[in-house]
């Protein structure tokens, strides 16, 4: 695309680098920014250079933050015995927006993938591992995807935490809550079978 | 959307106010920018705020440049005695790249809409009357939306530039090239009957 000014092209190219966005729809973020207030454009411009100085990993669970520890580690009123590992920091804003788990994180930064050149020494197990080693934390949570990788990651996981006391639970895979039946892939409704639940347990919830 | 951390939060609205982007694209979007060197987000930054410093509007056509005058109304090679009359900088674009057209350009900044509170004071139009005032311009090319508003915007401008020896010229509406005749509405096909070509016109294109 040929964008008639140089001075546009460079904010273009910049959208168009987003993941999903092209060069058109890049087109249309600039021209939707140009017609705001200049002061406007500038703050758009300033908090992405912001962005850039003040982002930091947490140093217990590597969730973003703009302090040495993120404001969930930080918080004295969270359940330290359990600990939901996780992906990636979407992940973390994904489970903290279900309002159901009151624990803490560890973001893994990645899962075990030979394909991409993704080893475990890529990942942050160490840490978490040194983090078993106080003794505090009772339960881990895997949270990570339901794929091959994930499962792999899971179960490397699993043997490097055995020599701690401490229990290894997964997230409940089953038929999704206002998903019909014939939606559901075959592996996820047999697994929903194998492992129904009583009837009374669902009332609970 | 809670974000976990405030340093997210800003990144993720500023994207999110763009059109078409929601709070879960902000933030894949931010995690994107993320994963990049700290000197590729200073540079995406500052290629806003170099924007916002920057972007100027042609006197002349009111394209955006850099310059007094854009690109196309400097460039003596273009034929000053063609102006095309589009909505947007994008329509500019647009045609700018069909390759098909070496006139000048003159940009309204909208069309005349009453619903929204467009009149035609807020265009561009007293403008366009001084661009006729010499004399140099033989036609005026109308390109702006097939809709209502186009429609009256059109003919409010053809009554404005009538006093001027002038030809106006609208663009050819029909069948879409390479669109089947089942997917074209029946306005559409309606016109391009009435207005059909000679055979031998298309083979000269």
């Amino acid at each position: 695309m040929n964008l008639v000014s140089k001075v546009l092209q460079q904010a273009v190219d910049e959208f168009a680098q987003l993941p999903g966005v092209g060069h058109k729809t890049a087109f249309r973020f600039v021209l939707h920014l140009l017609k705001k207030k200049p002061e406007e454009l500038k703050k758009f411009g300033n908090t992405f250079i912001q962005l850039q100085e003040q982002v930091r990993y947490c140093k217990e669970c590597f969730n973003i933050t703009h302090l040495d520890m993120c404001d969930i580690c930080s918080n004295p009123s969270r359940d330290r015995t359990t600990i939901c590992v996780v992906e990636d920091i979407r992940d973390v804003v994904s489970i903290e927006n279900t309002e159901q788990f009151k624990g803490m994180y560890h973001v893994l930064g990645g899962i075990i993938s030979p394909l991409d050149g993704v080893g475990p020494s890529d990942l942050n197990i160490q840490a978490l591992l040194d983090r078993l080693q106080s003794g505090e934390v009772k339960e881990l949570i895997f949270a990570l995807s339901t794929t091959m990788e994930g499962d792999t990651t899971n179960f490397y996981l699993f043997r490097q935490v055995k020599p701690f006391d401490v229990n290894v639970s997964t997230l409940a895979r089953g038929v999704s809550i206002g998903g019909g039946l014939e939606y559901t892939d075959e592996l996820t409704l047999g697994r929903s079978l194998v492992n129904r639940v009583p009837y009374e347990n669902t009332l609970a919830g």
